[in-house]
């Protein structure tokens, strides 16, 4: 995809996620939340809130990037469901939720959004998960 | 689209919505609350449940179908933000949440899933918002 210079990533995103690379079109990030292995899409597109801001072909990349990710994540983790969207009433800046949800994690059956607190990774537990998303991803 | 002659809608979306017609590739429907005008697009496509259960030109199909679905939901509803979520917890079938926000709303900024109790519409405005969005999205 045509890179767009006058995208940055919104502060909030930066803050709350770990990096863990760039696809054709998105920036992969991880949400630091250890209940449940939690990426976030950020199609690197400047000023872009809702899906129908993007450009048709934009979008069908988007969805790639979506199926891609989901498949990936729903194989390294085992978890019994995904769930993805994009919500964006806090964080205005597109971005799309792919979830890891299992029967027995603490938001089940409900959604994971505004189910606080978000719980620490250890640091060799996030670095592992990192290691094994980027080479499911392709992004090692 | 293929017509997928195995595809029949789940009984708990059946109960829960109002019939808004077919795209080429999903039934739309209105949820039954009035809190949040909101519609579900289900692809009719036999036993999917994820976005990756989908060949890419369906996906690719999906995607038009909810990017426009979500501008024609938000010129007619004026709203502030649209959500797009594809959760499937409770409901395996996969269908995929559009819905209209505004900053005055009972579950805003939050999630509107798991915000209960819906509201029922009444009947005249259940009529009437049917009829524009059947309008709006090409079903009429």
């Amino acid at each position: 995809m045509e890179h767009d210079a006058a995208w940055t990533l919104h502060p909030q995103l930066d803050n709350d996620c770990a990096m863990l690379g760039d696809l054709p079109l998105s920036r992969v990030l991880l949400f630091r939340d250890a209940n449940y292995p939690w990426l976030i899409l950020v199609p690197r597109v400047a000023d872009a809130r809702e899906v129908f801001d993007l450009a048709d072909a934009v979008r069908t990349q988007l969805m790639r990037e979506i199926a891609d990710s989901a498949q990936a994540l729903k194989r390294i983790t085992g978890c019994d469901k995904i769930n993805v969207a994009a919500i964006g009433n806090m964080v205005p800046q597109l971005h799309v939720h792919i979830v890891a949800r299992r029967k027995d994690d603490p938001a089940w059956p409900g959604p994971v959004w505004g189910h606080a607190p978000a719980r620490p990774y250890a640091d060799d537990a996030l670095a592992a998960l990192l290691r094994d998303l980027r080479g499911a991803l392709g992004l090692a």
